[in-house]
């Protein structure tokens, strides 16, 4: 694979900083702190200057120095590291510095929606005790100049996510054919989620959801000792991490039994509903003409109203990032953008469907990254032969 | 098992505000919302007056209300639950609550570090339409009250805790065989978690550590495709998760080979460290002499300086909560509190070894929740039968 490079992404930030009109930023959050310097340690903040060509500062504690330094050279990143034992010391460097770049008036971006209360209070206190003015009203929120950077996956990052999803296909066609009548939903969460292990995912990628009949109309269940039972249908939404990077895929499968005939036909139409979205998928298209045209499949089959979230959302360092895919979504997607398509259709007591693709927007269209079947029977896998003897 | 009634905690909270001086409490972590009224829902706020015998009230979104009803009843939760549909609507609620159980100019407690900058902005936008002043100044924090209250666990919560651990037993006793010279780390992972599912744990209780050879010197190493060698130390910390609540245990095990008499004395220290220290809980004790206790006994052996972390934590709704057991902790211990007493000695490069106990705090001592053998070896279990024909 191509190594995971952040150079440009520092230089990046500092030209929006500069735009915004603010002195710098100063990092909290662990997921941006990693796009921006390759540090995947829990701990530590990042201070960046508006001022494009001066280097990132990150100051961390003990256990994680020698870590940083070795994945940030990894990244290529332009960052010193620096050392402090406490918190109160690591504060009290991270305002020294955000004094050496900016005057005691600076406004400064913060991602507000990651800094709790009392972090803000300590890092103002550090900040009065060098004489800059860290007041709330000097403060603006950085969160989406960094939802919008991430946005543009770079192509080492398209090939860990296409690598996560490909480990959950596969997975899932070893497993598929476990997804009988009798066996219960974990199990079904366990087998898959030891497969994606055993073909190289570093983590699932979020907590595997098995819903089972009934289950499978709350879009969140989380998989229980519910057996699967004849005719019913199987919910199963789930993904792979790969050096960070998230996959996410829905298929659901439908048991033979009686009651199965009116499960496919409810498969059929958001399957449809799923491909009409994902033929939506292009640079240009506004993101809720996308979740329009998924409606549309199941309008006319009359569940409509059975379709209660939003059909999609960004993938990267996090299972759901911008842009947003929904009703009230002004997001343009735009090449480097990674979106799932996923309209359901869920009647509460009775049961539901979802059909789930992941899509790398790129100049022309788009790239389906999830290649598993989407026929809602489960045929074994690998395919068993039979024999005449 | 005992039902999980809260119905003592929203009074037991009330009296502490009152006795704080504060008209109330917004609740916008999720464990403490779960602790106060069973709700175990992702998103809502929870108001909570200082005035006793009032009602708690929770303000969530739709797609909670009916899961919320249901918890907070069978709790037998004094909670009014709530519906709004929009963020906004929920924050107004609040706001319209918190004016009706206090005047303009009361003090509020917040958990502030919970609480994001951005969420703290709109809620004070919120309190400000309702003529609430809701400065930063007015705000006190309610952190030390809740975990103060959280560390006294009842019986029913003490049963969650103990079944935990005995699923964690099992699930090692049966798994114990398969740590051989060979195997990786996350093959031993995936069969211990699994193991721990089958025998009904709701997840697992953290991201499992299992770490070999070299890797063993890394407290938190999270489990690589690195091979066990012979002659090496394994470290295995984990835990099973019972309706919310977390059991911790730590088990090392030394793989026969070259250098394994080097690994088996360095496993006696640490295992006679964490027996002294267990040796000391009893309420009464300051948790530091506890943590002091296992120090005296690695430095007998010259390992004191290969221990880099405290002894110990508190674990409930949280895997890591108080009291605290370091150097520095003045937490005195009290019957209820659930403690680990966990002392290593880690030289990077080389290994390490731990072994870590979750303990019950009892009137008159201390009862040891975690009952797996504490020997280095692996025996097979179940033991195998060696037949001569």
């Amino acid at each position: 694979m191509l190594p995971l490079h952040v150079d440009s992404r520092g230089p990046m930030l500092s030209a929006r900083l500069a735009a915004a009109g603010v002195g710098g930023a100063v990092v909290t959050s662990a997921v941006n702190r990693r796009w921006l310097t390759g540090f995947t340690g829990s701990a530590g903040m990042l201070v960046v200057s508006a001022e494009t060509g001066s280097s990132m500062v990150l100051v961390t504690d003990g256990r994680y120095v020698e870590q940083a330094t070795r994945e940030t050279v990894a990244a290529k990143a332009d960052v010193v590291v620096v050392e402090r034992r406490s918190q109160a010391e690591l504060r009290a460097a991270v305002a020294a510095h955000m004094a050496s770049i900016a005057g005691r008036n600076a406004r400064w971006a913060l991602e507000t929606s990651d800094i709790t209360l009392s972090e803000f209070d300590q890092l103002q206190a550090a900040c009065g005790a060098v004489d800059l003015d860290f007041d709330r009203s000097r403060i603006d929120d950085a969160s989406a100049i960094f939802s919008d950077l991430r946005r543009t996956k770079s192509p080492a990052e398209v090939e860990r996510i296409a690598l996560a999803a490909r480990i959950a296909d596969v997975a899932l066609g070893e497993i598929a054919s476990s997804i009988v009548a009798g066996v219960i939903e974990a199990e079904i969460r366990d087998v898959l989620e030891a497969a994606m292990r055993r073909h190289g995912a570093d983590d699932v990628s979020f907590a595997t959801i098995v819903a089972a009949g009934d289950n499978a109309a709350l879009p969140h269940h989380q998989p229980s000792s519910r057996e699967v039972r004849a005719g019913e249908a199987v919910v199963i939404d789930f993904g792979a991490l790969v050096e960070g990077y998230h996959s996410d895929m829905t298929r659901t499968f439908v048991v033979g039994g009686p009651g199965a005939d009116e499960m496919l036909e409810r498969h059929a139409v958001v399957r449809a509903s799923c491909e009409a979205g994902v033929a939506r998928v292009a640079p240009g298209v506004v993101a809720s003409e996308v979740d329009a045209a998924c409606r549309r499949v199941l309008a006319v089959a009359g569940l409509e109203h059975e379709l209660t979230h939003g059909v999609g959302h960004g993938v990267g360092l996090q299972i759901h990032e911008a842009p947003w895919v929904n009703a009230r979504s002004q997001d343009v997607l735009r090449p480097g953008d990674v979106v799932t398509v996923e309209p359901g259709a869920y009647r509460v007591g009775f049961g539901g469907a979802r059909v789930e693709e992941l899509l790398l927007v790129t100049d022309t269209g788009h790239l389906v990254l999830s290649n598993s079947p989407k026929e809602p029977t489960c045929p074994p896998f690998p395919p068993t032969t039979s024999r005449t003897e």
